[in-house]
């Protein structure tokens, strides 16, 4: 829908060269400030703007434009990773363009087609699919690529992640010091793969201390609030009931909080939920925490490092993460 | 740093011209199935991406993408926004790509070169900046150019805003009625618009109501909970303090909580904030709300009712707001 001006009529309109016209609005050297002045006085009269991806490409490919593939938009863990992206990125005078493929592989696969095509000088992804290699080829003819949260299958890429595993158990562990037998694990969708870290960790440490048959409280599918509300609702609706509720995520943890608030006696199950959240201190929320924006910017960093330094090792990082004790985790079963 | 191959060497891989290696890259119809998929194996072996840029632009220059250019990746009350827009575009085959200003009207002015450098199909911002005159040119020139929050200002676009002011009303009538006189406001930065048109309604009902000396209990500068944290230890440190605090956006109600908290005796302070926000309901808070995935799914449907008839009548859509009692704005003063 857009009509605009060639580069040719701005050339025109200032009365020099078609090349001297590009070398102006590419900020090329060399020009006479009086020329310089006439050409951006021309391209901007006729709404004229430069092609940047041409541009990019003459100037070697590399452009200022970082892209981020995100899981969704709306969720507070995803934000924090933005924030944390684009401020080392700003550091680096770069941008950070962020697209949601809202856990779906198929949109995940188009959105890295759409932010290639428009030559993204790094993507950041947190992978939804469970296969990479169709970028394999991009990888070898030179884009930097980092995953984060996920690793990404198919690929040897710069990856950051949390210690799922040891944050899991260290979370039953304090709910079994604190006399539960009976915990539930609330979880995301089973597909991705912190659910299954997270899930199978529960698992085993809830088989050592004694409990072999935990599965019967293990839950999936809560990757909104409200689905984990559904969820935990049904729990206690059934025989034998947990003492002790898992949310293994931030949305988990908030439709706990709520389908507890109308269960009669619900102020007296244990909680402790897998992502710190802004309010979980006012509310005396236990969680397990671990510094959502200092992985953003991990993140960023390595893509920083891979774009001016292709042929370095590849990197895993791995951030800790611990238990902070608010309240709700040390109540103990009645 | 990217090494791409040209079609040239992608046509002579598959054996068949430029001009049909172009027309199966550019998905055009009338190519033998066989040649068709000659080309696309070559295009895939090498790496080749087309130019989607040039392609659109061949295409009569719409591209798919619809830029959001937003405050504060990191704010609840954006994330509703984009995610309403991002519903709206892929009903419609579109994809949203988010960048974010920080509310620094230099960053919203690079970003939006950088983000009509890549064509992108439309652009919907929260404006930062006082002047959006440089875009003129641009909508002269077809771009679809939707304001949302806050309007824009020196050009004549699409815009959806809340009854800010009516909105301000309700809260202070609201504190009044339950028998406060002494009403904090604290507010974001005071060069943003929904700051201005929220503060001075409240100077004006505080004078209807007989408190003409209101700005005692004014600030500003609560763009994040630490700010406001810090902005309402003050005012409640100082002689006269308030009994009653509107928190003038959600991040204002955040630190707002937090500094009570801390305060001897601030859990009997009364408390309205502006903007809903999902523990609100837990924490027993009485905001004023608003559907912000709704305003964000109206910004994205005015996006695509302009690209389509870039001749309709400009609009301004006012969404209503409402006062939502939940406790914390019903305690008297003591």
């Amino acid at each position: 829908m857009i009509r605009r001006p060639t580069l040719a009529v701005v050339a025109e309109a200032a009365g020099v060269s078609l090349k001297t016209a590009s070398r102006v609005l590419n900020r090329e050297p060399n020009v006479a400030a009086a020329t310089r002045e006439r050409v951006l006085d021309a391209a901007t009269s006729l709404g004229f703007r430069r092609n940047a991806v041409a541009a990019d490409l003459a100037r070697g490919g590399f452009s200022r434009l970082v892209g981020f593939i995100t899981g969704d938009l709306a969720n507070e863990f995803y934000s924090a990773l933005a924030s944390g992206i684009e401020r080392e990125l700003r550091e680096h005078g770069l941008q950070l363009l962020t697209a949601s493929s809202d856990e779906d592989p198929e949109r995940e696969g188009s959105l890295t087609g759409e932010l290639l095509e428009r030559r993204v000088g790094a993507l950041i992804v947190t992978p939804a699919g469970a296969d990479h290699s169709a970028l394999r080829a991009e990888i070898a003819a030179g884009l930097t690529v980092v995953v984060v949260d996920r690793p990404a299958a198919g690929i040897d890429v710069d990856t950051v992640v949390i210690d799922n595993r040891g944050g899991t158990r260290a979370a039953v562990g304090h709910l079994l010091a604190h006399g539960h037998r009976r915990i539930a694990f609330v979880g995301d969708e089973p597909h991705l793969w912190t659910y299954q870290e997270r899930s199978a960790e529960f698992l085993d440490v809830m088989r050592d201390a004694g409990v072999p048959d935990a599965e019967r409280w293990l839950r999936s599918g809560a990757h909104d609030a409200a689905a984990a509300r559904e969820l935990v609702a049904e729990l206690f609706a059934a025989p034998e009931p947990p003492t002790a509720v898992l949310a293994a995520n931030n949305r988990a943890t908030v439709g706990t909080l709520q389908a507890l608030r109308d269960l009669p006696g619900g102020d007296g199950v244990a909680v402790v939920g897998f992502d710190d959240f802004e309010l979980a201190d006012l509310l005396g929320i236990t969680v397990v925490a671990y510094d959502a924006v200092e992985m953003g910017r991990l993140a960023a960093e390595l893509a920083v490092a891979r774009s001016a330094e292709p042929d370095r090792a590849v990197e895993l990082v791995v951030l800790p993460t611990r238990v902070l004790p608010r309240g709700s985790g040390e109540r103990r079963p009645r």
